[in-house]
């Protein structure tokens, strides 16, 4: 029998996250302040927990200790199966070996849970009794809340309107673990507020939804905000993927030839690919990296590198990233999860420094890709995830043509369970592409050059 | 750190299944025919594949192979975790030591597909190109439209219309898989018509969904029915539940004391049930078994043992089981999947014997229990299960008050995700129990000592 599946047993849970700040060629730039200095741990300390702020600006240690706490609850779900995807590779004919590391059976679907734990348990650790946060389609809120619920810390999401209202089960989820959820822009804040005194049928985003996040944990005793992608700590969480995969590719005999990842913020694109871009920077291996976005909001293809904030309002430091403006505002397609403007601040340099690819993906490819690989492999994908299965499936037709047999990894984000009546329209043939054109992106970084001269 | 899960490679995958009916004390009473004999393998096969009308009859083959091709596609998502609840262990203070297998984590999100493949199987090596079949829920449809998917066979589902309606998700998940989803009682067959004509409002039921699902199989070239819980040849299938759990507890050191499932139609309590009745046969083991019924779908503890119809209209034959009568309709509580009127034949012989207990759990109830899960495990159980759960807290309440340190295994069936509106109403409070008077049973079941004189 073939093999299919590789796990791993508990005891080989990573025991350190893999920070590669400490490795990179080039360190990123300084995050900066209102004062343009470059952010401290005590700046940071303001809107996050100590120890979170710590990782985020620690830019010499290569592993840090994943603490027991954390470990513990990794332990409810992980490892998390990696998967030789023989029924794709079937469908397309390719002689490529496709894997995919699936984060889709974690709870709450997808892989957010593994930067909502620790990040959790440093407020725990800090007294820190209330969280904000903001979620786009809702696979972090989901998992942030159910987090908190953990380490009974009360939570409040905001959530991007448009995603509360076309997927009400995500916030049914959050409420379930007793979040309190909020649609934004809403009247909540000083930041909603401006928002919709400015556009009242303003459909949300999450640049507004962390305005009003970030607000509201400034404004509230003993509350701090926790972010769920971008940041550099959230990337170090998340490393948990891509160090597991590493032994599990071990198991399979194989070591990647390419690894691909959906990027929105690139939580998961980080999570997979720095444990194996380290071999990459000691020059013993060459695999190429590809961050799959939607075309839609194609900050790493056709943005520009520039210091932008990261929130809608203006609220959050400066931050050095590839970046369409934080004015843009993206049509809405159903991955909400990719619906932001810039890019972090490591995957940014990187991209500079050419250790990645990036490609953009039009909506209705990404479904076509997502509705195949639900049909050969029983997944029904996250619209966000399908964004990574086009670029696998891009990649593996290229070998068909050639006749290379590349080994291809990619992660398999979240599930789709929640977003099936994204799968509806696109069955209904009622999906659109939304193309973006040049000058509405020259525009909004025309603004920011404008604004912004750093 | 404590061990949470406990996972077995691919290769201790179960290579058979048990059969049950070769070691119970007393063998099941036969199905009888239109004409009042026990059916045969060749009456069965104008319905369901030779394969599986050969294993419901077989009663003397203890284990059985599981072909190749199907453990291939076990091996897909195989096996499921062994989990330890130590969440809700603490959430509830009791000594008892909890776990569950999960099975929400397979494709689809329940159990269901475990006899879907092999069912697939049987059709394809047999040249069957067609299937119907019914859903409640629609955990059995979508599983099943994934596994006619991947043998390249037509599928056609009724679902339950009430299902149908409030879980469009579900509809949506088989058509994603290329399903044709027709909500039952419809105007596509006769059967459908009969019910629609004395009662245009019908809900629809398990039973009404049968009966169209068989009347279009047994109408339609090359197309045979396919059945997703009740027969015998189902429960075998399931065995790969108990099979691996064994194995699992022998690797966390210890035996069930208890073992608990919620109970539809049969299939998931035999998955994991029977595996370990084995050992209570031989008298090497006293472990208690629970089915966990629906209040308002009693068969087990307020039905009565007779021969019945299987489906509202009497297509079936006739199946030697406790019932509440074909003709019983349950209320619309949320847990779809257990509103069926019968329990399959070995089970009902089973619990003739004693070699089982059952307890009805309100709707409430249930959902305290999944409720109180989700936030102790991170996982939105689906209503079914949260019968399942809602008897694992009493049983370990009860260990909490007299101090005992029992070991209980139930088995999560599936997940919730596609179940949040139930949820919704039980968070705004909106949830009723829908108590069955003694009346409507009696009512029922003096029909059916008209109708059917065996």
């Amino acid at each position: 029998m073939k093999q299919k599946r590789f796990i791993l047993q508990e005891s080989e849970i990573p025991k350190q996250w893999y920070n590669i700040q400490a490795e990179m060629p080039n360190k990123p730039m300084p995050m900066l302040a209102p004062n343009g200095q470059p952010v401290t741990v005590d700046d940071l300390c303001h809107v996050f927990s100590r120890g979170a702020s710590e990782q985020e600006l620690n830019t010499t240690d290569a592993w840090i200790d994943i603490p027991e706490e954390v470990r513990q609850f990794y332990a409810y779900y992980r490892c998390t199966p990696l998967v030789r995807a023989y029924g794709l590779e079937e469908a397309l004919g390719t002689p490529a070996h496709i894997y995919f590391k699936n984060e889709s059976v974690n709870p709450l679907g997808s892989h957010k849970i593994n930067s909502a734990l620790p990040q959790m348990y440093f407020f725990k650790k800090e007294g820190i009794t209330n969280v904000t946060t903001e979620t786009g389609a809702g696979q972090w809120g989901a998992a942030l809340s159910y987090a908190a619920k953990l380490f009974g810390i009360e939570a409040a999401v905001y959530q991007v309107k448009i995603s509360y209202e076309q997927k009400p089960y995500r916030r049914s989820i959050m409420q379930t673990f007793g979040a309190l959820v909020t649609p934004s822009p809403s009247m909540s804040t000083r930041a909603g507020k401006d928002i919709l005194t400015k556009d009242p049928n303003h459909q949300g985003s999450l640049g507004t939804a962390i305005s009003e996040a970030v607000e509201l944990a400034v404004t509230t005793p003993n509350c701090r905000y926790s972010l769920g992608s971008v940041l550099n700590h959230v990337s170090l969480h998340q490393t948990v993927i891509g160090l597991e995969a590493e032994k599990q590719m071990e198991m399979a005999g194989e070591y990647p030839d390419v690894v691909i990842a959906c990027f929105g913020g690139g939580s998961n694109f980080s999570g997979i690919a720095y444990p194996f871009m380290r071999h990459n920077f000691s020059g013993e291996r060459h695999t190429r990296f590809i961050a799959a976005e939607p075309a839609n909001c194609p900050k790493l293809t056709r943005g520009e590198f520039h210091y932008d904030f990261g929130d809608e309002s203006g609220m959050t430091p400066l931050i050095p990233m590839f970046t369409l403006g934080h004015n843009f505002r993206p049509a809405n397609i159903h991955a909400g999860g990719l619906r932001y403007h810039g890019a972090g601040t490591i995957v940014s340099q990187l991209l500079k420094d050419k250790q990645l690819e990036a490609v953009d993906i039009d909506q209705i490819e990404s479904f076509d890709a997502g509705t195949l690989f639900a049909r050969a492999e029983g997944i029904i994908p996250a619209p966000e995830s399908n964004h990574a299965i086009a670029a696998t499936i891009r990649e593996a037709l290229k070998c068909k043509e050639t006749g290379e047999k590349k080994t291809i990894l990619f992660n398999l984000s979240g599930h789709g369970l929640i977003d099936m009546s994204a799968y509806d329209q696109y069955l209904a043939g009622n999906l659109v592409d939304a193309a973006i054109d040049d000058d509405v992106i020259a525009r909004n970084l025309k603004e920011i050059h404008e604004q912004i001269k750093f």
